[in-house]
């Protein structure tokens, strides 16, 4: 997804409005009629700019989706940055970048309406598949320097990495489900502190 | 859905059969065109059924599939019940509940291939909610005794429930999403695990 991330910092400013009038305006279709449901025809009625021009932004509403995907991703790492930076214990600092992430995708209420039409389509697998990955990558790296100062136990750090993932996803999903969004933060911290302090009495 | 489950045993053998027929031959679609494309029409060319028979016994795609949730969940109930009974330690239960229940949803493809398209639907929302459910009533009893006799650590047990229902639904998703269904048993272990122990060095 690095692409048209490098490619926007090229283009004139002209055209650089139009890519986030397609791009606003893509999402406000998406969240109303789905992602899938979605044509070039409902994009041009939305935005206004004719398919021809939005087809010469962007080749398919994957590569929309794509850059979408990017763009709130580098938001996170944003908001996260100050917490992964600071001298917080590495467990605290997962925890934040978890919420983070979860208000994030809860005050987008655009992505969570088409989160899970993701799992369907193999294009935007890819993509939810790379949110993953970083998020991953985000949490290994605080795994990796609680194990090293002792903050966290010395286990296999991959299964650690996966678990937190897992948690993550569950609360997301499940939240969704019942129609609790706004609850989710709430949620998490609870479903963080058992896995935290592990199950069994010592 | 305790309904349907009774009225089935006052039926004479021959409806039965025909109820039977239209079950098997609804999942077969369900797993081909998804469930929210399949149509009364198609389900009665894959059962060689009228549509006017088919209704006769389930009103609605709603019913067959609540019908078949509760069958899937008679089974893993069944499936489940001599690990429940067991002498095991309650931690070691827990988790044949969750895997013997993700192993029953691996091997029902056509369970797992409509899984995600549940999320989207008002009435099957409310059928994988019953699910869940089951699955934290479950899960809860086992919580609830391993508090009592000491296995587990005094803390809120509705969270701890949570924790582990999140996990499990976390593990489901993201085997799907990753396409490595076959892994779910393994990844599950690895992560039960991690909660079992927690993650602070003690």
């Amino acid at each position: 997804m690095k692409g048209p991330q490098q490619s926007r910092e090229d283009i004139p400013a002209a055209l650089q409005d139009d890519r986030m009038i397609i791009l606003q305006g893509s999402l406000c279709c998406f969240a109303r009629n789905g992602y899938f449901n979605t044509t070039f025809k409902d994009i041009a009625k939305e935005t206004g700019l004719s398919q021809q021009s939005i087809g010469s932004i962007f080749a398919s509403k994957d590569e929309i989706l794509a850059e979408y995907l990017q763009m709130c991703d580098d938001e996170i790492v944003e908001q996260i940055k100050e917490e992964t930076e600071s001298d917080a214990d590495v467990l605290e600092r997962i925890r934040s970048i978890c919420v983070t992430t979860l208000i994030y995708l809860g005050t987008h209420s655009e992505l969570t309406a088409i989160w899970v039409e993701f799992y369907k389509h193999h294009v935007a697998r890819v993509v939810l598949k790379k949110f993953f990955g970083l998020l991953r990558s985000r949490i290994s790296e605080q795994i990796v320097e609680g194990m090293e100062n002792g903050v966290i136990r010395k286990a296999n750090a991959t299964h650690i990495v996966e678990a937190i993932v897992e948690l993550f996803e569950g609360t997301l999903i499940l939240s969704r489900l019942e129609g609790t969004n706004n609850e989710v933060e709430r949620r998490f911290l609870a479903s963080w502190e058992v896995m935290v302090e592990g199950l069994v009495q010592k």
